[in-house]
């Protein structure tokens, strides 16, 4: 099957009523994916491990060496169709067409399904690799709390997996390559016409909790002036981070916040927000969130409130691996492009060579239901991972 | 019992972690209280009885021309231990010291517990006198859901009570005066040196839905300029609220909020928000929610977004009854003030003569778990009843 019929495959997992996918690690919609991911395999006659942290791979052969392909299955709440599952299904569509043409690799090669990119449930970030390369501790991933307190822990044991297996992974020592494709996320190729870019290098980023804490009262019996209202330092706070990120060319938004009580009549004690700050570099990054801070801080001064600001997780500048990038560049007369997107390749890179391909998107809309790409565009890719496979493979 | 050692027995009933109370209505929390006024009123030899709407009664003497005392127990989430439990424990100290010293009335008083006074389950705000009284249409109100989507009528039924008994309540007509006992929100009486005030008026107030929507996208890949972020949007409404509640000397807040898709990374699609207004005028009221809106339009177009602003509930001003307000104020030599709070008071006065009598509050501080009156200003709430019972009684 091509990877536009394997896509239709998913269309009805974890669909939201928007059109959308919610897709959150461990839930009934990436439970099924798994599923389905496993029958894919053995469809192919690949053979299927999970690691202790819940990332499966499927193997076309065993060895050292290997060239990896794949991304993730699982989305951000209300996503879009693309982001991770297009370089899953491309990997299994271009290992399936390698076949049918009768080629044979020099070397293995595997499609991994990690676990949890997108960190919509535990707070975390590209979880399954970062546990598989160690890059986090296990205890304290294990220990991270879902919005219903359940931890990573507890939800793994729910779903019949043992905690005490998470951790750095044995397979990954297997791993020479590991080249993902993804969805565009921005509109960079549209305009170089090109169907297929290749990843330079992604921005550094994070994410910070920002708790702003006033004093809750009745709203309707506190006069203006004797009030000390976080969500006005909250509010203010969002202003600035948009003025810091368009002086600086860099990117910061608030997609979450919470507030207690949060009822309407109600001012607030208390209001919960988290950053997500992207910069060209490691110092630009640093001095956004710092000078998101010196404002936040003085808004609270003026409001009569108070704000702690604290780093969830930060991950610095990954530049692909040079040669790997212009290797397959130079293959497939590709553009070349950075991204403000953290992915699973970001973290392999640390401890591999690896690269990225990304499908052209029309809109670069991602992260919502309007994802999209053009059909012959998902060939394209498929296409060029093809070509990537018969060069590395 | 005093009306302190009542609140004591109250204590532990729907206690929160940060000391304060969530008491919603119909909930395991309001149960309970139900319960515990249906024991008092045992105990006092007092009839009870519970309308179609949930509102608790307890009758000493039956008849026409009736003195109703009470409020209510419900609370809003994270809210204090006397908004309403104090009118309600006062009134049932205040009959049984009159009791206690053998005084007989000349006309039935009543004790209600009333239901959901502070609208914080079903959105609107003393559901039950305004059930009880015809304000608000019957069936409109058994269709309100909860944030868990259950309708009122679901919620009642699953409590064991028939919805079809819900709407204008009988044992209202036999009521003559309502004079309802509330902590004061606000700091106007610890000035005056007074323990107890007398209400002038209550201020014309509502509920408005604001929804700002936008383009969902990912945070990371997403060029600021390229954004229709509608958190940008409700960011810049937040600040024009205070901005001109402030000019005006009325009062507006935003203490509830959702956003969708509600993720860190990415921008959203949507972010609902409910506005709380209050002014000392009808008029004053509407040129506040309409700079607001005009302010949010101008907001909205600058950021790519829209907004929609819907009213949920607005109550028009209440002057409480000219003659029983002088009445109480001259029997208790009380101070005389004007509040932005909406009570059950507000909406039975539309039907009958009704007052109300507030216990000093040396912070202002209501609607959380600070909220609080010295024992002796208790104490001379409950004397202060007696005294009204004495006279209208």
């Amino acid at each position: 099957m091509g990877a536009n019929e394997l896509l239709a495959e998913l269309a009805d997992i974890g669909r939201t009523g928007s059109g959308g996918y919610s897709r959150l690690s461990w839930d009934p919609a990436t439970m099924q994916l798994r599923e389905w991911f496993a029958g894919q395999a053995a469809a192919a006659g690949l053979e299927l491990i999970e690691d202790g942290n819940g990332n499966q791979v499927a193997w076309w052969g065993s060895g050292p060496d290997a060239l990896l392909l794949g991304s993730h299955l699982d989305s951000v709440p209300d996503g879009g169709p693309l982001d991770g599952p297009l370089g899953v299904v491309s990997a299994l569509a271009a290992l399936a067409q390698l076949r049918a043409e009768g080629w044979t690799p020099s070397r293995p090669i595997a499609v991994a399904n990690f676990t949890d990119e997108e960190g919509a449930r535990f707070g975390v970030a590209c979880l399954g690799s970062r546990l598989a390369t160690g890059a986090i501790d296990t205890a304290h991933a294990l220990g991270l709390k879902d919005a219903d307190g359940a931890t990573l822990g507890d939800v793994m044991t729910a779903r019949g997996r043992d905690p005490h297996a998470a951790g750095p992974a044995p397979w990954l020592r297997s791993i020479k390559y590991y080249v993902e494709l993804h969805v565009e996320q921005g509109r960079f190729l549209a305009p170089f016409g090109a169907p297929v870019g290749v990843a330079s290098a992604i921005w550094p980023h994070g994410r910070w909790r920002l708790d702003f804490c006033g004093q809750g009262n009745h709203a309707g019996a506190t006069a203006m002036v004797d009030r000390y209202d976080p969500m006005l330092t909250y509010a203010a706070t969002v202003l600035a981070a948009r003025e810091l990120a368009l002086d600086s060319g860099q990117r910061a938004t608030i997609g979450r916040v919470q507030v207690e009580p949060g009822s309407t009549n109600s001012i607030p004690s208390r209001v919960t927000a988290w950053l997500d700050a992207r910069a060209d570099s490691a110092p630009g990054l640093e001095a956004l969130v710092a000078g998101l801070v010196e404002r936040a801080e003085i808004a609270a001064r003026d409001d009569g409130t108070t704000v702690e600001v604290r780093a969830e997780s930060v991950t610095g500048a990954v530049d692909f691996d040079t040669n790997l990038r212009h290797r397959l560049a130079t293959l497939l007369d590709a553009p070349v492009l950075p991204t403000g997107a953290g992915h699973d390749a970001g973290i392999l890179a640390a401890s591999l060579p690896t690269a990225m391909l990304f499908v052209r998107n029309p809109t670069g809309v991602s992260h919502a239901p309007q994802e999209s790409a053009a059909a012959a565009d998902i060939d394209a890719g498929v296409d060029a991972l093809v070509r990537v496979v018969r060069d590395l493979g």
